[in-house]
């Protein structure tokens, strides 16, 4: 066996560590604190694999969706969370988060960090139904995590209903179906006081 | 489209949310705060893509362990986590995460409940070269943390290397490679003091 490249692929393990660590907007369900960035892609991981069937993209493969979803927030280890309705963070995420990804990417063996780099790139780039799909399931899931919490993160951050609808919006390509669902969401969030107009 | 196939879906997705608040006896390797389930679970489904050469069973479908992976301890919602060295919690793990189990996954429609029950079931009977090489990363993990933490939770459990020694003996079914890895990190702790003889 090649003990140099297990050893690259068990630092890598333990440098990924660090996502635990890195706290989102959004509050757990229950409310109790912000959710971090490992759990995060766990969640919408399994989401995938449960919702694959609204994909509009049929053919999709759901494995490589996952895989995209498990390693999309890596480059934050790096670059930190970006808050999606903060304009000023937004403005030079793209070049921090490119610098994280040649470091951290590249602490695997060259043909799997290429893959991986490869794999994130192809997320924020938006042209495969694989990567589409992967950012229905990240723009849903803290839809409803801010629902059952009352709004909490949308509260702290005086977001609108148009800046949320503007967000949601971008789960449509992905999934009709859950562009519907969100819509539903977010139009019962305005009318129960969770999310201003 | 089907609406309450959906909404069971969505509640099934909110009920897990529940992962993110369960947790184990390993700290994270900042040696900060305990892990939790939901972290722990996103942690060795990354794992098993980039370590999947290392498969005793060069055939088996990695995807299938992943999604395992994603899903094997959400039992653990209502079971809570049983710490592997608690010869007392142990005894009725299997009872307690039966019904946990009946609960979690029946939340789901019919035909998802079953492939979720059925992939957990696969977990536990640890026959399949699936289920082996997702025990051997499950068993994997946690002892890089112990390592990284100089035995953080090995000291508060006044675990032994014999203990360690034989839970880490179940990587091996699933993958020689990584099984000598584990008793090299299990000598080394020993020789530092992480661990006691």
């Amino acid at each position: 066996m090649n003990q140099p490249r297990l050893n690259q692929q068990i630092s890598f393990i333990i440098e990924i560590d660090k996502l635990k660590d890195i706290f989102r907007q959004t509050f757990l369900m229950n409310g109790k604190r912000k959710e971090n960035d490992a759990e995060h892609s766990w969640h919408i991981a399994l989401m995938a694999v449960l919702l694959s069937e609204y994909a509009t993209e049929k053919k999709l493969c759901i494995f490589r969706t996952v895989e995209m979803l498990l390693i999309h927030d890596l480059v934050e280890i790096d670059a930190g969370d970006t808050y999606v309705y903060d304009e000023d963070q937004i403005k030079d995420k793209r070049e921090r988060e490119m610098c994280a990804a040649e470091r951290i990417f590249n602490l695997l063996p060259e043909d799997q960090a290429k893959a991986f780099r490869d794999l994130w790139e192809e997320y924020e780039e938006q042209k495969t139904p694989e990567s589409k799909f992967a950012l229905s399931l990240d723009v849903l899931q803290p839809l409803l995590h801010n629902y059952k919490t009352k709004g909490k993160a949308w509260k702290q951050h005086k977001v609108t209903s148009k800046l949320v609808m503007e967000r949601a919006n971008q789960i449509k390509e992905g999934s009709s179906i859950l562009w519907g669902h969100a819509k539903k969401i977010i139009s019962d969030a305005v009318k129960k006081g969770y999310l201003r107009k």
